[in-house]
């Protein structure tokens, strides 16, 4: 019924089995994420996406009737919902190799990520971690030991590292195409929490998150602020040597930054700012990017993430976008449909799921394919020194 | 460890336990969609997406060989494997009904659509079916009888009514802020086939994408056409009552449409038209629409699928997004992330697979949470029509 | 006061002398355009801006008293103000070739274009003309004649192809860039008309707009879709062979077109189409243009006129803008501000009125630096037949 | 020859009277901007585009004999052109009221207007000059005396002040429609300085604008970064109280600043950011500002002139554009053009030509239509206060 010369198992318009052969999924545990967790979800979505992991248990809620509620929910073997870290470690652990989870999706609230995470990489398990990556720079700094003395793989899921665009900006930064870089400007604007202090916002709850015992010692920088700070550094490949800030918590009876713009200076007259705010009334999720070279520039915005800018002085401005020959092998590897069929925030978090699995398989990843805990290092220093230099007179703090 | 005044399980930003809490998954079963097929790939990641299925088996490959090694890949039982369609039909309805294949996904190429669907529903399975639906209009119009027999739901994927802003659009126009809709004007435009006509490309096998024999009567139309025309009917609750066309082969030794303009006829005094192309160099997925009422229009673009544009003569330009309360309950339901957070084609096909299979599990759906058996028999007369208009000499076919 | 090393002369970022050298002005008349005319004012604008012409006289107005009150306020001499054009004709041929004027902007209603133009160049004074060029085929080839004999310059304003934008599509395309045409694509969509019929608008008296006295046999496609083709013909340098038209009057009680979709056909298996409404709800002057060819493509967009985009299988989509070494001697002799100041329409018809200065004076002007009369024929040519496409049932029509 | 029933002065879609009856020319002479004079060409374009003045006479070069070759060009009279200021001001006030100049522009480079305006005040005339409006501080609270002093009009080109939409902007703030202003964040980005810094620029003389000697203390700040603050300034309504900058000279032999970033403190809590660079390579000049109030935000930026976006955290994004009657007077007094017909740069310096010819003619003007010598002194402090902080090594200056 079908003509001879065309073999049916070819009759596909790309050979995509390089980018999506599949093995044996490998297992994975999540801690928090039940019941109404965003977060949660948006783990496990990516987890499915790139189709290399399993869920198979966790704690998924600090009430555990809740946390079985949730396995039940998701049709999961409710045994290996547990009741806490430890009985989830000891059960786990317990079990044959080929049976036990193998890696772990930290996606609690801040305060718990540096608990959990050493526990976990201490006991075996490879993490993936929400950030900010902890509460404190010293947590930090331990943790990093822990992750290098346990040869496991340890992730950070600054998400927006996964775009296959700005992977393309790694890559293109790297190639020399931009000279010497000159100036960096990095914003990041949402609008929401001015619903809470408006007293506009019916989600009564949302209060906790300008608590400083539960979120740290920053809101805005802490949450958002830090993904530009990743971001700026990712993508230049530069590190930020000192930083002064100017914080602005907007309303009196708010203990924590809302807002806030941070002067950064580089090596060898390098300077840079990011600028950031949770009462931007109107923004979404605005995560823009602008690096300024010598011979030409690269502008990237997250809410249309396909598309990346190159100038120069003397040539027309270049669209980058995904699915072209023309870009790195990085940025292609991080992405699947043909062009101009639109992956998004998912299929970035799927990605960074992805170079994780590759790790722990033991293949090798592109330089950047994950975040690693050494950039959680680098995020809680940001977040401690903008408070930091804000707190004592908008001054210079080194990074 | 943590305040007391907050209970661990609420901190999370937006309760979406109700956008996704999950069931017992579906079994799902496919055809086509082996090693290297771009469109299986893609419709296994929209089930995973909205995790309401487990693909359980199927028959992946023509090369029954072939077939098991994808099996392999990813994982899954290679019993489940079967050689050909009937084997499939038979092993599995021998099954208990808690193990059995519920229902099945149709990615081969167009022609072995009718039958595969045909069998497939009378055997007792549900459907999800690539377009085009059928090769003719007499297997759409047999299918469609098939599907009312027996009871079990069919779903096309006209992926793009999956996004969100597409189901606003149809939302505000039910609505009537549009008034009466005046004119219409839809386009598809892609330039790939470029490669192949003008010989740069490496792919040879892509020819196949040419011959009537495997794709049908129209190249461009059927393709990429019948999309625009999908999303004409499905947004303005219109249906087309003629067409006039005029096609074109572009180059003399091609014997299908790569390009083509059809005039449409609505009823009332309402024109519009559809442009569409696979040679528009440089074009990626440039699918369109504009609808334009006596009181407000309404404007879209499947690479921004995010925005979604009302204009007036005198109101400023409203922009509409995802997650908002302005949107309509359905838009919002199509959804999951935060404003601003894209998500893209994936998540559209997956809010396919998750009104079907609401529907297979017999709960409410939205009008127009998938496309229908109906929607298919539209699409095919809309091809052969268009054909017809041309080679008769640009004439008005009643559709 | 200044450092010696530096000519104050010499201080400015661009010598811009061969821009805008002026020389002696050339007086200017005008018929119509008198107290509160729009178009008139655009055309003085425009003469202006150039500062090649200094508007002296004319017939401003049917109302010979409120003409001269129009000259007054304009601060003319009233004595060149006229009560018809015989009498212009008559007084100012009477005068010293130095003292009388030399060239006469027509901005009247279409129906009187054609008696205007014809004896304004038998008496000896160049013409520039508002489009559509005359009320029927016949005048415009009689124009044709005319224009011929007289040795004069004849400009008609089709002030679109006055960007530099516009002007730089033309140059690539002629460069051989996109190699072999596939496709044309154009558009001008307005929404002002809904106001009319809508009964929505307090002018009443624009309903003169609608009626064939006055406007001639269409209204969308002679006041509007006329530039859309112009824009074809100009950018591609392809002719049209033949059209097919597909109209809509929209409301019972309007006899002419607000909306119309024309198929286009080139030589040598090249189509393409042209849409046009002014019942476009919400648009303002959305007139865009794509032109595919089998290497690379060019997009327009009048609202946006100072972005350019060439869009190619392989490589990034770049943008064009004005005031770059990498345009072409034409582009950029249609802009003078650096890049990154935007010009518009003024300065676009000022380009127009610019080039026609040039041929008065007998200086080399670039290929379309203004619309001809044969621009202008064809325009004429294309509205007709586009009208009897339709009256004849949408059937093909050679131009 | 046309139906009786309409008159044929009325057929004109809009009636524009009110927007541009004209009266007699002010005589306005120029200081600087002869040939080849980028900035004087644009000013004189300005005043031919409002149509209410006539360029008379000035000194247009420091080289005489070339001051009049430019007089000859323009088709002035040669005795209006004279070798210096003060021979200007002895002839021009010795002629009859009637015929003497009675405005003057001041185009000189930025050393000489301090001098030059303060004589032409005292001497009688008023004055549009270019910005920066003098070299130190001091001198603009000499001048703001002056003027105060001199009962005549004193405009200073802050030309993006001019756009409709940005006047818009300043009255959308002014209405309350954003609640309390909560942030502001400005930028103003061009990249043409790196072809004189990396020696890719054949224009040798561009290094003059790196001189303090004739540019002043700042090079980023005093030519772009000021038009931030004051389009910071006007559009808000606010003062800034203090700045904090980090500035850059990019090269180790550049003595003035190339690029920075001020921090920006407002009364009340509020907080901002002017962040600048004339070394953002393939930046044309793209000056950006968005003001986020508690209720609503407006963006707008200056590459797309006619496009003004209003967010909010509850409704879709607005776009506002020219000429539509959900606009303010002010904005719309400034636009002839139906809306879609984009005016640009000219059409804005006109308008504050415009606004200074109602002044002068001692009719009443809009707030901001034009600036004033106030917002000179704010400019002057701006720039001044700026320099200081960085110098002093990153502290906040009053201002």
């Amino acid at each position: 019924m079908i003509d001879s010369e065309y073999n049916l198992s070819s009759l596909f318009i790309i050979p995509l089995s390089s980018k999506y052969k599949n093995m044996q999924k490998i297992k994975l545990g999540m801690m928090g994420g039940g019941i109404g967790a965003f977060i949660g979800d948006a783990h496990r979505r990516a987890s499915r996406i790139c189709n290399d992991y399993q869920l198979v248990g966790g704690v998924f809620d600090i009430d555990f009737e809740r946390g079985k509620e949730f396995a039940q929910q998701q049709d999961l073997d409710v045994n290996r919902c547990y009741a806490t870290l430890d009985s989830f470690i000891e059960a786990e652990t317990a079990l044959p190799k080929t049976e036990r989870i193998e890696a772990v999706s930290i996606v609690t609230p801040n305060m718990l990520h540096y608990e959990f995470a050493s526990k976990l990489l201490k006991a075996g398990f490879h993490v993936i971690c929400e950030k900010p990556m902890t509460f404190t720079i010293d947590e930090a700094l331990e943790l990093q030991k822990v992750v290098k003395e346990s040869n496991l793989s340890f992730a950070l899921t600054h998400t927006y590292t996964g775009y296959p665009m700005v992977r393309q900006m790694k890559e293109i930064v790297k190639s020399g195409a931009l000279g010497k870089i000159q100036r960096v400007d990095a914003q990041y604007y949402q609008g929401w929490i001015n619903s809470i202090i408006h007293g506009t916002d019916s989600r009564i709850t949302g209060i906790w998150r300008l608590d400083p015992k539960v979120v740290g010692v920053s809101s805005c920088m802490g949450d958002i602020g830090v993904h530009a700070f990743n971001l700026v550094e990712f993508t230049t490949g530069l590190q930020i040597e000192k930083v002064l800030s100017d914080l602005n918590s907007v309303n009196d009876d708010i203990q924590l930054d809302l807002d806030g713009t941070v002067l950064l200076r580089f090596p060898d007259k390098v300077n840079g700012v990011i600028r950031s705010s949770q009462v931007a009334a109107g923004e979404e999720n605005n995560l823009s990017i602008a690096i300024y070279g010598s011979k030409a520039s690269l502008k990237w915005s997250q809410e249309e993430p396909n598309f990346l800018y190159l100038l120069s002085d003397s040539e027309p401005t270049k669209i980058y976008k995904p699915a072209h020959a023309y870009n790195s092998q990085f940025a292609e590897a991080s992405h699947v449909m043909p062009s101009g069929h639109p992956e998004g925030i998912y299929e970035a978090l799927g990605n960074i799921y992805k170079g994780t699995a590759k790790a722990i398989r033991g293949e090798e990843v592109f330089e950047g394919e994950f975040p690693t805990v050494e950039e959680g290092v680098r995020g809680m220093k940001f977040i401690h020194k903008v408070v930091e230099s804000h707190k004592e007179g908008n001054i210079w703090k080194e990074l």
